[in-house]
């Protein structure tokens, strides 16, 4: 994995893919440098000094490494990327834990309560909103990261239910692996696939790739299994229930704040068999957003609907006439899906979409689209190599108040490019669509200037947060609260919740050590 | 409404009803009485001496008028049937208070608080599970039911986003009749839809009519307010969200117990343009259940996938043979349904399934069954007033645990009615059905003795919920908890949560006068 990037170092463009790319942004850019910066040696790369060493108690499975510690500084947020490329490791953790049972985790937990240690769960590293960083008060004597990859075992499989018990530690090729000997699979696969996991799906509440019904990983939860200091929060293995508040769903979103997730019961289903998409082309974007709509309220409930601006389509070789293009494709494992795409084209259509070449089956949707979908978050560390700000947040919002909250983020982001960097290119996609609203997802680009990004960053993402707030969106549609999201969560969450949520905290984590400045404060 | 039995006391049945009834009972029961038991006077019945006065802070919407007070004792469980019958009201309120603003319930939760009186909120009235009654300790001064009849309007809709702003006391009838008016409709039919309200659906968790997808009232909910001793939890208007636990979910299920629902924005669509549906005879039970998995697990999401065995298939007329049968139900607004219920029909068949008639395209699926469905707790209350013990429970469990479970609590149930009646009828549907199992509903009946109804009730209610949690399921899928299901409940329920829910209480209740004794109990 690289120490700064997304991925794998191996599979980081090489030095003629870099010139190509620089190549595609100096036609927007003519201005920019794209002089590709080297990430530092290893050596060379700036920790701060051990707080704590690794102690007996946890002998055999956590280590203060440096390499260890340089692997779990950082998760893969644009903030997370400049601060590795320019050697900044200030944030690292003191002690990394490499559990492999729950008796192990346990023991990091009690440990971390007597001793005043901060534990920060550890998934894939994947977090884009600074949710695994070691950003502690100073009244913690330390810091230790809990990797969680030890527990990355399918356990149990039931076929007749359709469910299988997972630990929280499997990535997304790993699990998929093990499910697939036995002919079924997740179907959760958000853009960090290769490299995250399920417990770090199911803490910030992971968005996958079904435009709808299962947008969320929490759609596919049967029940979890968490260890707080306070004990073992297992629910039963339940289709549903109306017992009380769902206990899941104080799991799902806890961010690593009130337990480390160490297994779950996912739904999980056969490999799809059939398959039908249409690639829709608007010469509207209003029109291809009424589309859209139409399409999620229709109760067909399409595996993709998703909406690319014009902008979107042409950097994803989608469309390159100015065209918007809307993504259709169901999938199922039970029967064939030609009266589903028919209707929703249909829809598309009259809503004066074009579609030459009809509804095709196809194994995937789009054309290029899956391939450039997974190849995001390389192209973002790329850009980032040449020296760009480039970087993507997203909301959800009702119809009704998406005009208002477009109209309003685009001129809030370009306006803030345009100060902080002199200009800057903004493109939009709908990622997922419900009845009542989009999820409206937004890609941002402009030259960064060497040594300032981080500050330009920061007024471009403030400039943004503030007008999906003021606007009727949510901070986050799936990309979590994080230590980045937290002012604005903080805005958008009901004082009362906030108060809720803050006693669930206390009572779980009495010492207050589980991933402190994420979600909730513990009480003072 | 009757002051002890369903609904409304002139829609109850007439002498030559009941005696129809009776004779129709007598089929199974030879030896039982069957003499109707008449409701007393309404000033014969036993009232406890009042403990508090209304006070001035709530003058002009708080009384202590006997009839309110009687009104506000019971919901309709077995148990508040036969008490009603007898005229014990001992559990009768002290006060019966009847806002119209957000701002008499402030009040009212603020004289509460600094008076130590207990605050029970009273949606129609309808819980099954003691979720209304007074039961209180006696460390309160006395209890007041806060009744919402009074906000029952349909504020605001959005017809782009299809989502309406309705007041928490609105019933079924009272809220469709308002959406109506804008080609809209909530879709969301309890059993109990007549009287039950839409605060009274969010706090216990509702099961509507929907057999997959839209099962609960959770899933029609955009946002929320309620209000608490602590201020006012709103949820913003969001059709999702990865920004923490969602907010939502601790409304949904807190019976009372956290806040006062008084409003929320609820997903509503047009009327359903096209219907289809098939009635489907399984001369063996197993072979009915595994075509309800498969239909369960198909994608095809009926509206109606219901399954109902021999025994419920002969009481609601829709069979005679000994079959059980499978109604199978599509609905939409936008597209013919052809293609979805003639595989769905296929599934079936193939599991075999007789549907001589085919598919039919029909305004409700199977006959009588709607008319049935919803007499259905007209017909409870007249079987009580005959003297039989009759009863409903349900559960939900995964496919795999099924067979076992649902074996044990037949098991368990008819011994138990043997124990305590001498023998009784058992029988069993699916009302819903998900991916991973379904959610069974049984029905008892058996001869009562008069004055032992309540301990030969509680003990078939033990046997049954110490079956269904024994044997994997939950001790309610949508009844709720009340005060009826919190012993099973408890031990459902983890540890780590129960602590977490009791320190949510206590930061939003700070004076545990919320609804006491239902879901969690105040922290010592």
């Amino acid at each position: 994995r690289s120490y700064w990037g997304w991925g794998w170092a191996d599979k980081f463009p090489d030095g003629a893919a870099l010139r190509g790319l620089a190549e595609r942004v100096r036609l927007f850019f003519q201005q920019a440098e794209l002089v590709p910066r080297a990430a530092l040696p290893p050596e060379q790369l700036r920790l701060p000094r051990l707080r704590i060493e690794p102690p007996p108690a946890l002998a055999g499975f956590c280590t203060s490494d440096r390499d260890a510690r340089i692997a779990h500084t950082y998760g893969k947020s644009y903030r997370d990327q400049v601060r590795g490329l320019r050697g900044d490791f200030a944030a690292a953790p003191d002690l990394v834990a490499l559990p492999k049972t729950e008796d192990q985790i346990a023991s990091v937990l009690e440990w971390c309560g007597a001793n005043d240690v901060a534990a920060i769960p550890f998934g894939g590293g994947t977090s884009v909103v600074g949710g695994v960083e070691a950003a502690i008060p100073p009244r913690y004597s330390g810091a230790l990261s809990l990797d969680l990859r030890g527990l990355d075992r399918v356990l149990e499989l039931d076929p007749v239910s359709r469910a299988a018990r997972i630990q929280a530690g499997a990535t997304g090729p790993v699990l998929e692996e093990q499910l697939a000997a036995h002919g079924f699979t997740l179907r959760h696969f958000p853009q960090s696939v290769e490299c995250s996991t399920l417990g770090g799906w199911i803490a910030p509440r992971a968005g996958g790739h079904y435009a709808t019904l299962y947008t969320h990983i929490d759609d596919l939860v049967e029940s979890t299994r968490m260890l707080t200091p306070r004990g073992v929060l297992e629910s039963r293995r339940l289709p549903a229930s109306g017992a009380g508040p769902n206990p899941d769903r104080l799991v799902l979103g806890s961010e690593g704040a009130l337990g480390v997730i160490t297994e779950a019961w996912m739904r999980v289903t056969p490999r799809p068999r059939f398959r039908a998409g249409a690639t829709v082309a608007f010469a509207d974007f209003g029109n291809a957003v009424a589309a859209a709509r139409d399409v999620a309220q229709s109760g067909l409930h399409p595996s993709n609907c998703r909406l690319l601006d014009a902008t979107e389509a042409m950097m994803n070789g989608v469309s390159h006439d100015g065209s918007s293009v809307l993504l259709l494709a169901f999938e199922s494992a039970d029967h064939a899906l030609d009266p589903w795409i028919s209707r929703a084209l249909a829809i598309a259509q009259g809503h004066g979409g074009a579609c030459p070449e009809g509804p095709v089956a196809k194994s995937e949707s789009a054309g290029g689209w899956r391939k450039a979908f997974l190849e995001a978050p390389y192209l973002q560390s790329a850009l980032i190599s040449l020296g760009m700000l480039a970087d993507t947040f997203e909301t959800a919002c009702t119809w009704q108040r998406l005009d208002e909250l477009h109209a309003a983020v685009l001129d809030a982001v370009t306006e803030a490019l345009r100060r902080a960097c002199g200009g800057g290119i903004v493109s939009t996609r709908f990622t997922h669509v419900y009845p009542d609203g989009p999820a409206p997802y937004y890609t941002f680009l402009a030259p960064a200037r060497a040594g300032a990004e981080l500050e330009q960053w920061a007024e471009v993402k403030q400039a943004a947060a503030d007008a999906v707030l003021a606007h009727g969106g949510t901070i986050t549609h799936h990309h979590a609260v994080g230590r980045i999201h937290r002012p604005w969560y903080d805005r958008e969450r009901a004082g009362p919740f906030a108060a809720a949520l803050r006693a669930a905290k206390s009572a779980l984590d009495p010492h207050g050590i589980l991933n402190p400045g994420v979600l909730i404060d513990p009480a003072d």
